[in-house]
């Protein structure tokens, strides 16, 4: 029997269009698609034709183990998310899973773009600089490091991409986030907001630390707090690429 | 005349495979594909039939501002860098100059795969967490502040990704910043380094805070530094996707 093969794939944002040939590819040749409800529904439109295994949310590490037992069959396997595999995706658990399963298999990692970048793109230029991306999700992150982060991102003046900036059960740390950053920068430091980079139904929002209303900010939105130098122009939230520096042009 | 249209384009590690298709269709469409020669002479064998203008290293600004001339003329202009064009990339200074030039035209950011991405794919997971981008690069950013972000990397524990590691004229900042982290992490943290991530000649290598050799790395690296959860399993850098809570799984 021929080994199986499992890809652990990240399709950015959702559609075809800021998918990598190569992500196309993978999906195309595989006999399952694996992965999150929400994201086999994102794909079944551009590869109808694929046998898909969707499972709910949650159920992470079944999902994974389930795609590790089908690859140990032969089969040739796409596990799908969005955004980069690679970037708080499944790449990390299927290696440890497939280690503590002995599954003798074949592992890659087929990466997309990350939402950190679909989010920039859709702002303006607010990337520019040194970057600190934090997940503001304390599931499996005790919040007083996340807390730490924050403040070390402020200290050192990062432009600061939050994911998982909210969810049903975490209201309020986005403004702790934000508070802690108000003692770094100024309240007019500009901030970005998307909900559903790179998808149909996108939706931004540029306004500054002084104002952001974490109102405006639910689970599926990407905040991109700009550095000491960022500036909005036209709209459109900017980030220089270095510091005026002596002697330069 | 129709308003001529500037595309920032990033095309991700160089191949067409990890292209996204709007990145690919955005040059297929251009009247005019400029940038600098080496990232025209990764293009010219998957897109030959395009009018290039290629130029040299350091003279960024004036192929921003004859790029933005062009597309003044009416013409269709994609500005080509690899990477994440919105990424350390030209899409911040293209909206500058456009300004401060006056010029009516249309510019729009087409993302692409950063070179983080691209290389964690290669040495296996290291970034399921909290990560901080760095670029060594002083050209632009005073030291004592790229320093500092390296320190307050090293106290946050995030998983730190350094661009521009070394250059001819920089050679000591990467043992700066590996002192520096020496004085968070253990001589035993893992680090991957990969030159020409995603290209025909990628050459990596799995070592550790202690034993990285700076040496090894060049100015066509990328260095990704592991936080203090992130082990080596056959090879491969894995960070998990966070630390154990009491009462999780």
């Amino acid at each position: 029997m021929a080994k199986g093969r499992l890809h652990v794939v990240g399709f950015g944002p959702g559609g075809k269009d800021d998918m990598t040939f190569r992500a196309a590819r993978v999906i195309e040749d595989a006999d399952i698609v694996t992965g999150y409800t929400t994201y086999v529904n994102l794909l079944k439109p551009i590869f109808p034709d694929k046998v898909y295994k969707a499972t709910g949310m949650m159920k992470e590490v079944e999902r994974c183990r389930s795609a590790i037992e089908d690859a140990m069959t032969g089969k040739d396997v796409a596990m799908v998310s969005s955004g980069d595999s690679g970037i708080y995706g499944m790449a990390g658990i299927i290696y440890q899973l497939a280690e503590e399963m002995g599954a003798d298999i074949e592992i890659d990692t087929v990466p997309g773009m990350t939402a950190a970048s679909t989010a920039a793109s859709v702002l303006g230029a607010p990337l520019m600089h040194d970057l600190a991306i934090i997940s503001l999700s304390d599931l499996m992150t005790p919040i007083d490091l996340i807390m730490k982060r924050v403040e070390m991102a402020a200290e050192g003046d990062f432009v600061t991409c939050l994911y998982n900036p909210k969810s049903k059960t975490r209201t309020e740390y986005l403004d702790q986030a934000r508070q802690i950053l108000l003692k770094k920068r100024t309240p007019e430091t500009p901030v970005g907001i998307v909900r559903n980079a790179g998808r149909e139904d996108q939706w931004s929002k540029v306004t500054t630390l002084g104002d952001l209303d974490p109102a405006d900010v639910d689970m599926f939105c990407i905040v991109i707090i700009g550095n000491s130098q960022t500036y909005v122009s036209d709209g459109r939230m900017i980030t220089p690429r270095g510091y005026r520096i002596e002697g330069s042009e």
